[in-house]
């Protein structure tokens, strides 16, 4: 099979609505970085594959990839997406295709684009997903059955076509659209789409692959739980380690599928129930119920806990709590008898300010998110998607009905 | 053996001291409504039972008793017991028995009024109790041995004999007795007791049983733990679903007796000490215990919840919380770590405040009474004796120290 | 082997630092109170035992340590060690060994005084330790390697050694060092110590005996805890009662070293982690986890309960807690959900305020300590290091930061 010349990969933008979480391409799903596992799913389909990083971020990301790909710096006196792609101007000629890094599709669908390719030697091909409700991204303008071009984040009420464009663009050559993009100005954030609507103009063979598949990525904390949800549903069989690298109590009920690291230690009366993934030196100590959760390493998922549908990353500490659809960061330590609440009275979807505008999370049932090294004392209360920063200490008793700050 | 000509229950009375709970007669024990369970103990003792409901609750009697009684509506205009009975005026002739909807005794007693009445020709028998305690009823008068009259409610210091005259009196004519009544004339609420001391004044034959058996009653929302102890305490063997429509995991621990209706499931490391009922399709979640208990249908005890001694509606949903001795309503809902105390730490009788007035409940050992569909947040902390209104929200890490109105 | 003519056992001393737990000689470890067992190893050791104990305690003594041993009782004009020994003036001569009664040491040393007595002919022996880091005792001076006198509570940074003597002095006449605390006089409360230095001013024959054995004592509650952890970790087999005197469920999980004494019961899915005592009649209830704890007679371990490296006295009574580090009086109460916090968030030492001083307990992990038949409500949270007194009522859901005097 044919492959595409070039993939570029765009991890320049920061983590802020990700907060309290840190760097989102460093989250751990079944024991690997995000980043280097969406890399691993596109060599086969790419001769070259680059990722775009920031100042900030590109020596991480360097570690991440390894040798396996360029990465390429952002210029930091461009932002945003356009700024990424135009970080790669003298670098990459020929055909590229251009996706997102917090974006995770069934990238299967790049056979499509190749097929495409061949067929009809477009000049630009876009992945496309028919939308049941508002999402805040790209609309497809059609006239006549034909695709126009796209308006970014129209009105709620204004949406010109129920068809939505992805990050997946594929351009026949790379340097006729970074020619477009230098040309193109616009005052809001939408320069790269506005870039493709200038190439749109010049009546470009267009074509596009409806995408029917899963889309998952990571913009605000909570979407680490579906993004965990799809790595864990992709567990089918138990995987354990060797048994001598195990300790489980005679009493100690898994039912799978779970993976389970060496070092891990499972106490007496505990119960996993899969799809779970246990890190390496975790300990689920008797009576801990854990249920379709991602956990670390080193973790102590203490005596009667209960850990529901959430993602823990390292050396996180529990002890007699109710962990329930909650991101909690690494060295998070939960004293006995705190408790997530996981869903509003109100019934309601839960809210959640993010840089100070409030944003529907569009889940009925999301507990909180704890960034590292925060202790919360014995028989705190946390409010349904309280936010709550690194370092903190939320003292014994304590009610959290908002979102706190990070100390330090 | 004789059968008695008319039995008349008396249902029309409000359930205004039976808040936060509602109709106490839709009460539900071992899967049925308490009053068609009534009527089906007094089946083999009379020809024809009547009952008189309210305007407002009329209806509702009759859809639980279906055509096995025929239902009289109490005139709004004359209440009480008295207004009951006027209510039958023109429709019951000959021989009755007068009971109370909400009383449940052994019904046995009555082949002792129909011995007694085949014996003696007796114009009025009526039920009569020792009395180690005081108790607010009508107190017997004694002259020379015999019956005189009944004085309703005595002061404490002033009670006349230790026997008292239960709700359930036999007239060898109805008639007579209703036309006693209309006479009567009292400003007080003994407008009933009143009029059998007129009847008394004509000398007729009196003759009363002494009952010795277990009575119970709806009036206050605690009752029904009490009533509930009887029921249970006549489960006397395992009583469980076919074993297909049970999910009963293989590590959870039932120390029968127990009742057991279809659909229900029993988790992992759970335990159920009878005797208990557990209505259809309801799940005992892992870790849970359940001691003593009466659940509905629909019902999540979730994991790690205690249950001991205590009375659940239907859809009533816990999770990981201690419910002792309480009384909770049709859809409650208990958030992760809420509590019930069901003690007070001076050792005294729980009191409770009914309609502006102080009851001592008598009980060392009460929890909560909560109303339909109220939500009770996490690691709420609810005093002993506590009465919750319906539709009622309880904030996350709240502690609830006295009575909350309904709301809506 | 010789016997050392007499033992002075020093028991005059008020508890008054031990608060909120009472009179620390009947602290039981074993089943058994700490003075009488302390006497039981000297036995081997002495020809006569003498007690001096206060006018307060000493029938109590009497009573604990029966016909064993003379009780004599201090005279109250003189307090302190001082006071202690000067009221045995015309009661004991010859030899003598000094000891305090809350001072747990491995009693073999006395072997090694019993030699040096035999070879050296010294009139005084101490008992030395070096010491790693300060303690506010007796440090000696040196001159050209030879003991010159001693220094009681020396300023942290003037510590005149690395030698610390231990309150276990020999005197071969008990007489000639009464005669020099007598002409001793001191304003501060190191009399006892001055009069051996008085005593060395003459140049006796000066012995020392290093030890290198564990050291104990009972001088503030939280000693009530290592203290046990020695009695624990002498426990090496199981010593279970007769298995017709002890009701375990077949579920239950006993990982020993444990002592269990007649009448215990353990619940369905309980577990015991020794090393454990359990007295006579304690119930370890279902689901009750029981870890390296010291747990008296007729205590209910509650369902659900944690009980983590915590000593309770008799009668205790838990339900659904988390008691870790911590030290529980005869009668405490615990209701659902109330939960002891046992570090601090700081990761420092938990201080303590004892007679209005800030004590550093030296302890990372330590929990409450509350005194006779206090009840702590639902749901209420303890701060580390709390001291509660007797008789105290803890509101549900109330948070303890600090100290509760007694009440009553």
């Amino acid at each position: 099979m044919k492959k595409i010349k070039n993939i570029i990969v765009l991890a320049g933008g920061d983590s802020g609505r990700f907060w309290p979480l840190e760097n989102k391409f460093l989250t751990q799903f079944l024991g690997r970085p995000f980043l280097p596992q969406m890399i691993d799913s596109l060599i086969p389909y790419s001769e070259h594959i680059f990722i775009v990083g920031s100042k900030a971020n590109n020596r991480m990301i360097k570690e991440l990839v390894k040798n396996k790909v360029e990465v390429i710096v952002q210029d930091p006196k461009v932002d945003g997406m356009a700024g990424a792609v135009l970080s790669c101007k003298d670098k990459i000629k020929g055909e590229a295709v251009i996706l997102n890094a917090s974006d995770l599709f069934e990238f299967s669908f790049l056979t499509d684009f190749i097929k495409k390719i061949e067929e009809t030697k477009a000049d630009y091909i876009f992945l496309a997903k028919k939308t049941a409700h508002y999402f805040p991204g790209a609309y497809v303008i059609f006239s006549n059955n034909k695709v126009q071009r796209f308006v970014e984040k129209p009105p709620v009420d204004q949406t010109p076509s129920d068809i939505l464009k992805l990050v997946a663009d594929y351009f026949s050559s790379f340097q006729t659209f970074i020619s477009h993009l230098e040309k193109t100005k616009t005052i809001n954030d939408d320069h790269y789409e506005q870039g493709i609507n200038t190439l749109l103009l010049n009546k470009p063979v267009i074509e596009y692959v409806l995408y029917k598949g899963p889309w998952y990525m990571l913009k605000y904390p909570w979407h680490v739980l579906s993004m965990m949800k799809h790595f864990l549903d992709g567990i089918k069989v138990n995987k354990l380690a060797d048994s001598k690298d195990l300790t489980i109590a005679e009493t100690a009920i898994i039912q799978g599928p779970v993976i389970m690291e060496r070092g891990v230690k499972v106490g007496h009366f505990a119960k996993i129930t899969g799809p779970c993934y246990i890190g390496e030196k975790t300990t689920i100590a008797d009576y801990a119920l854990v249920r379709e959760s991602h956990i670390g390493k080193n973790c102590l998922i203490g005596s009667s806990c209960e850990v529901a549908r959430s993602y823990l990353a390292d050396n996180v500490s529990l002890h007699r709590n109710y962990v329930g659809d909650s991101v909690l960061e690494d060295g998070v330590l939960f004293g006995s008898g705190a408790v997530t609440a996981n869903f509003r009275f109100d019934e309601n979807e839960v809210q959640s300010i993010v840089k100070e505008k409030k944003v529907n999370t569009n889940m009925k049932k999301l507990g909180v998110m704890v960034g590292k090294n925060t202790k919360i004392g014995i028989n705190a209360t946390l409010y349904p998607g309280t936010k709550i920063g690194s370092n903190c200490l939320i003292f014994p008793g304590e009610v959290v009905r908002k979102d706190v700050p990070d100390k330090q």
